[in-house]
C-alpha cells in the first residue's frame, strides 16, 4: 500500500459544506478500490484541494475521484513522510 | 493562528535522511516566526514536496523556509480541512 497527495485545481469559493460532500462521494465508493481517503484541505481564494490518500496505485486514487465526479491527473507518490 | 500548505519542486532524488534534515532546519527556528510545521512529504521522483504548517501568515512560513535555506513562492491557505 502506497501513499498519495493528489491536486485539484478550479475549487474557487467552494464551501466547506461542498469540501464534505466531496470527500463523503470518495468514502462511499474508495473501499472498492482498496483506495483510503485519509484528509482532504481546500484553499477557496485559489481553487486548491489537496488530497492525502493510501491504496494500491496512482490510478486507483483517480478511478475513485473521477467516478465520483472530481477528477484530476495530478498526483503523487509519497515515499517519505516527516 | 492559520494552516498552509507549501509546495517544493526540484527535490528530485532526495532521500529520506535529506529530507529530515531539511525539516529540522525548520523546526530548529520556527519558533521565531510563531510558525509550526505539522508534516512534510516527499515524492522523490517528480521532486515535489508537500509542507504542512501553522503560522500567523504565509509570508512567515515562507520566511523560515527560505532562511533554512529552500525557500518557495507556491504556497496556500488552508480554510477547510475534512
Amino acid at each position: 500500500m502506497a501513499k498519495f497527495m493528489d491536486v485539484h485545481s478550479g475549487f474557487v469559493g467552494v464551501t466547506p459544506e461542498q469540501l464534505a460532500e466531496a470527500h463523503d462521494a470518495d468514502l462511499k465508493i474508495e473501499a472498492e478500490e482498496g483506495v483510503h481517503f485519509e484528509r482532504a484541505w481546500l484553499d477557496p481564494e485559489s481553487g486548491k484541494v489537496f488530497c492525502l490518500s493510501t491504496g494500491p496505485s496512482k490510478e486507483a486514487v483517480m478511478r475513485i475521484h473521477e467516478r465520483a465526479g472530481h477528477p484530476t491527473t495530478e498526483i503523487y507518490e509519497l515515499t517519505t513522510e516527516v
